[in-house]
């Protein structure tokens, strides 16, 4: 093995996690691909409508972002007006066991959060 | 029950994905768990040297706001020169089947990624 090969490997062990939140990562890709998962299919306007505070440069930023990653499917039926319906993919799929347990994490946390009030 | 507790309810629902990333997103902080989840307890510049890439700030920041949040604790020993030692707490260790499925499809897109080339 090659000193440059055996390096990559190396750098690749450490920073699984990191090229994870690469793609992943951010303060909207999760929550978008949990309403998905929660919803099958969605339009653009009923998934900017069910993340409150998500503003349109964010939203598209985050579906491109998720798109050319795999994570999500982007279907345009060629209708007027154009209509567009975003699900996610097989390999997207592979991740909600981890968003479960992150939702009954945030959820438990924001209930005790009341409780403190 | 008030219009305002409604509304706070509903706006609830829908951002504990959002919560939850406002306190684990951005791209260090999982990295970050994930190192002292494996390692136990490690000192400051332990961590720095497994997580390459991350600059000084990037780690205190994102150390502290883990503290913040009661998710990471923060050990020191007066001795000179001083000592700091971080470990995961009871709440953070909570997510850690979550940081399992994230570790494993990171691990399987890089190794399929390696594959393509």
């Amino acid at each position: 093995m090659t000193k440059k090969r055996e390096s990559d490997l190396i750098n690749k062990n450490n920073c699984v996690m990191v090229h994870a939140m690469d793609i992943i990562g951010g303060k909207w890709r999760l929550p978008i691909i949990w309403k998905l998962y929660k919803n099958k299919t969605m339009r653009y306007n009923e998934l900017k409508r069910s993340l409150s505070g998500i503003t349109n440069i964010m939203l598209t930023r985050s579906l491109r972002n998720l798109e050319e990653n795999g994570l999500v499917h982007r279907v345009e039926f060629s209708q007027n007006p154009p209509k567009v319906e975003y699900s996610l993919t097989d390999n997207c799929i592979k991740l909600v066991p981890a968003l479960e347990v992150i939702y009954g994490w945030g959820h438990e946390r924001l209930s005790k959060k009341d409780k403190d009030f």
